[in-house]
């Protein structure tokens, strides 16, 4: 219970990078290997830690007790994190909100069988943020719950920015607009989330590239962009460089509700973060995790869990856990 | 495991009448009794609730899923928590920081024995905010952790008021002082707390009062108000009975931290609460708890807890949970 948790790190691009930046500030966590579908000689980790070859990953199923899974949900989890959990306990961060279900049942299949704890949808939202939605549901049932992401990069949207033609680079910044977020305090039920950002992009094109085209086609894009606000800046390949190079993100889930019908004011529970990286803050929340798993698979309750699912305390190391509670600086 | 959690109420004052109001807006909490050490006969509940003597609470224990107390931390919690733990599943909301390790194993020995689950501590401070200290700590573990309460009501520092001779009525206001709270969020470390909050006092005399003495008296007064920031106002009772009835509450916990030593920007994790009613939220929050130590003591998990030891989807209601689930509209 007291000894370290063994990690390993199964994707190197940011998340895997901020996984393993976090377990090198971790003193209870050891990063026993990194291992990639690419060719592992073409990589090189900033801490000398070692990186393999995902087609040798199953040979380390004795020296590993929670392997961190860092590739994308689009492509990637929904296969990749039940094949692994049947060798392994495993961490995820799978965030496609419709599919979660699927995912969950898939995994907790192969959990169950082989004996492994996997927890799935970590990091901050879905994560600490949902953690704050069931808390806030919980504690104050009447009312209602607001998430607002940013203001931050989004990948998914920097990519489909990226997919048209002539553009050469590009990044999406999500706001939440500030009007919306400020009637939803006073109390307005604001139910068209469409409404909530705006979506502001930089936008990097090629020569001789048809700017026109490239505006119309971004703010016609479906599920992207079409009917939300958006702003577009094309921008020099300088400029993008320069200013844009970072990964902030952040956001509130807010809470708004009654616990009277006579009182006439509103009760407001609200969680914010900003974070200065994504990747790095996803990384120390995943470690977190990776702690919670273990101490899970240590008490036998085997099968697939979300962060809804493991008491609060598993996820702290034990020795700053006990500090803090002595001094009563927790509770 | 579907069926309604059935409480009792020991204690009939603004929190008991708190956890009454809950559990009458939850539909699946059933409130069995209240019990008061008082004589009941000359006790309402404004919603017809059977309000019982505390000779006759043993009577109820098989009909009675979860005890919640609603005595004060000060005189009564810590004796009466482990007597009502020897025949009931209990929640309390003891909040004597320094105590609570020695409340937790007291509790922990009499409902081990007894195959109870008691849950202390619950609410919002501690409760709610010591859930996000122990989140944020876990995940940004680079870092330090600040919690500011107000504006609201402190019954403490009111009663010391109340307590001074040639006070009629008062009311003490905690606000955090925003100059300290600005300076915290850009990064400067400020540890003496004794600088965090102003306190705002409103006082009633009689009319042969001292005023300058009562004046002194407050400013003077050892770990109440001397040595930090107090503003009084010498007020008449219409004006303190017209403008100052409530029981706001709220604050707000903050973790400021770094993901990397690399990285200049500072991460930012906030919970803020604004509580129109203290009391009324307080029940709302013990009622989920309810939920919880039920669901805890029907899986035969027995002991003391708190609510860093159990799954956060226990303090919701199955259906809503399952409902929301499956809409994606949590996780």
């Amino acid at each position: 219970m007291n000894s370290n948790v063994r990690i390993g790190i199964c994707g190197y691009g940011n998340l895997g990078k901020g996984v393993e930046l976090a377990a090198q500030r971790a003193n209870d966590i050891d990063l026993v290997g990194i291992f990639t579908r690419r060719e592992p000689s073409g990589l090189s980790s900033r801490f000398g830690n070692k990186i393999y070859s995902y087609d040798c990953i199953n040979d380390f199923a004795d020296d590993i007790d929670v392997m961190v899974i860092c590739t994308g949900s689009k492509t990637d989890l929904m296969s990749m994190t039940p094949r692994l959990t049947e060798k392994f306990n495993t961490v995820d961060s799978f965030d496609t909100h419709k599919k979660i279900r699927e995912h969950f049942e898939n995994v907790d299949d192969v959990a169950r069988k082989t004996r492994h704890v996997s927890m799935i949808s970590c990091g901050w939202d879905p994560g600490l943020f949902s953690l704050a939605r069931i808390f806030f549901t919980s504690f104050l049932p009447d009312g209602n719950s607001y998430t607002f992401w940013g203001k931050g990069v989004s990948q998914g949207h920097s990519e489909a920015l990226r997919s048209i033609e002539g553009v050469i680079d590009a990044k999406e910044y999500t706001i939440p607009d500030s009007d919306v977020v400020a009637r939803i305090k006073n109390g307005n039920v604001i139910g068209d989330t469409s409404k909530y950002h705006i979506r502001e992009c930089f936008v990097v094109c090629s020569e001789d590239a048809d700017i026109e085209k490239i505006y119309n086609e971004i703010i016609n894009m479906p599920d992207y962009f079409k009917g939300q606000k958006t702003v577009i800046h094309f921008v020099s390949a300088e400029e993008m460089k320069k200013n844009h190079n970072g990964m902030p993100h952040g956001g509130e889930v807010l809470r708004i509700g009654k616990t009277s019908d006579k009182t006439e004011d509103l009760c407001k529970l609200a969680l914010t973060a900003e974070l200065p990286s994504n990747p790095e803050f996803t990384g120390s929340v995943l470690c977190a995790c990776a702690r919670a798993v273990k101490e899970t698979a240590e008490k036998g309750d085997y099968g697939c869990k979300t962060m809804f699912d493991v008491p609060p305390r598993f996820y702290l190391n034990d020795q700053i856990l006990s500090d803090l509670f002595s001094q009563g600086r927790l509770l």
